[in-house]
């Protein structure tokens, strides 16, 4: 594993600025397998950032899509046999490109639970979940410690996120209450992962970079909506526009 | 079947606005088993209620979101073979929770008008639908007599909604021609009915007080749009803001 | 093969404003067969046009909404063996009505070129691509070869947008840097083709009408937008606002 410089809180915002760059410029493919409610909201932050987005969920074609791709999305959503299947075949052909694991509502679903520990087995880069996500896989560990028997990143989302590779840690104090308001916004932070992902090779540093992208632009729309629904499409017009200067000034990164 | 106050139409505002505070103050969870057209649009809908949505079709786990949740809408806009075993599934873990039935375009699927059929001697609380469909499943029959045939309340989408449980019937004038413009705006309908039954146990009562906050709210958000985009945006903000001193004032209720 | 007058490029502006008016007055049925990602906002681009949406996939019931449309839409967005199923079923239900081939990604995976391939002999009034589809169909040929060998009209769309029978061609220089900035725009684009289709019989005059909307209707919002979300949003509006006036200002077409 890894060792982080002491001081990454401290560099975190000027990385995150040229993440931002390095996607725009690049225009990584990031392939999603994610459920169908999340897919729209999904594909227009991905193509916010710069990234380009592909989203089929068919077992068919599904390998072809991820070796075109730069990095690859799982996010268990849905989850039926035909995307089972295709995560199957995601993961088969995967390879050395990275990926992401957001498994969401395995609190409610012990099948879905099931599923989602035999991709842990499979090395995720980093898996992005929420607390009652966290506390049915881990089963009372927390991030750090699940990182570490995990050997993942755990990118932790809550009022102030954590992002730990089991040795470093760093918590992330941007966003704004009208994230948790929105359908698949906890999705769009996954995809936003596997494509910082695609141009970061630090796992730590691209999910820390990517959700404080996340929360700055969240803030940002904050002030351009009134309510869910204009929130919801600020954060794709604040992600688009998000600068090095805004992201500099904005950070609250801690150790 | 219970016998309702006289005045209903009378009290329905301040009850609606009393429904209002229970979804925020309980947050019920609602799961939907709805087409993909209309899952994104329903899931902020709900969320702006209030209400926490989940959209799973996955026959494997519904039953256990099913039991999870307080109420269940069952949506006929995709019908297909894992969809209809997703319903199954969804009705045999539904147990007391209450259901709803939007039997989307069964006027253009004789297929599909079966299986609505079938799903009705299932007893939802409330079928939600409109002109066409009605006329389809009900052969002639008004919507009182549909709903005293189906031991149901039926909920029909109009210009005027009405609601009637076979005995009692109210009158809705609420809403703008800019909804009949946006897709899935009848779904989303039909999930804020569901909402509604989670926290309020008469289904005359929920039902025309989840049409009566989505007919304001539409009133609410046709002032803040400049067309079908806007709109669809701002009814999702309308809903969120709308508080019971608009409810009272706006309301249009008849018996 | 039918001779367009030498001077449709001078005309087409005229005729796509007559074209807005049939749509509106006709609300011609228009059935997608399109991916998850596409649905929601090719639902509400066509009710914008005043065209009336369906979008079942269900191989069960496609063949009876097939036969209730004016025109259909096959999109290649996702390619599983439903959906695979449901395009048989569809194709062998639409008997003289004309449809539109959107081979969405068949540059990415050689099973959706193959599958594209074989749906070019069943003959699409229309086939709605970019340049990285084409190039991977038609094997090195331009747009015009390509649409005299598959007798079909070809509407490749760019930068400037070329719609081609193989005999005539029409160029078309409307639209804005934003549309490539937001998932399904092109998506949205072929249902609007097969819209324009179900009130003008020749396929270069609807495809064109059907692009040149789109692209005016793209400019008209790019000045209401602050990014690609509001911008997302703001071209359904467009497209319900458009006016003859404002097309015939606007267009920029050649020949």
């Amino acid at each position: 594993m890894q060792t982080l410089p002491a001081d990454l809180s401290v560099q975190l915002p000027a990385i995150a600025a040229d993440i931002v760059e390095r996607l725009r410029r690049r225009a990584p493919r990031v392939h999603c397998v994610t459920n169908s409610v999340a897919q729209n909201f999904t594909a227009n932050m991905l193509l916010a950032a710069g990234a380009v987005p592909s989203m089929t969920t068919a077992p068919e074609e599904i390998a072809a899509f991820v070796r075109g791709a730069d990095a690859l999305l799982v996010n268990l959503g849905t989850f039926d046999a035909e995307r089972r299947a295709a995560v199957e075949a995601a993961l088969a052909a995967v390879e050395g490109r990275p990926w992401v694991l957001d498994p969401v509502f395995v609190d409610r679903s012990p099948d879905r639970a099931a599923f989602a520990r035999s991709l842990l087995a499979a090395r995720p880069a980093v898996v992005r979940l929420n607390r009652a996500e966290l506390g049915t896989l881990a089963a009372g560990a927390d991030a750090r410690a699940a990182a570490a028997r995990w050997t993942t990143t755990v990118a932790l989302s809550g009022a102030t996120d954590v992002v730990t590779d089991g040795v470093a840690s760093l918590s992330l104090g941007n966003g704004h209450a009208l994230m948790a308001r929105v359908t698949a916004m906890g999705c769009a932070g996954s995809a936003l992962v596997a494509a910082c992902l695609a141009v970061e090779p630090d796992p730590l540093t691209a999910a820390a970079s990517a959700l404080l992208l996340l929360g700055i632009a969240g803030e940002q729309a904050a002030g351009a909506s009134r309510g869910p629904g204009t929130f919801a499409i600020a954060i794709i017009d604040a992600l688009d526009a998000l600068d090095g200067a805004t992201i500099r000034q904005s950070a609250k990164v801690g150790a």
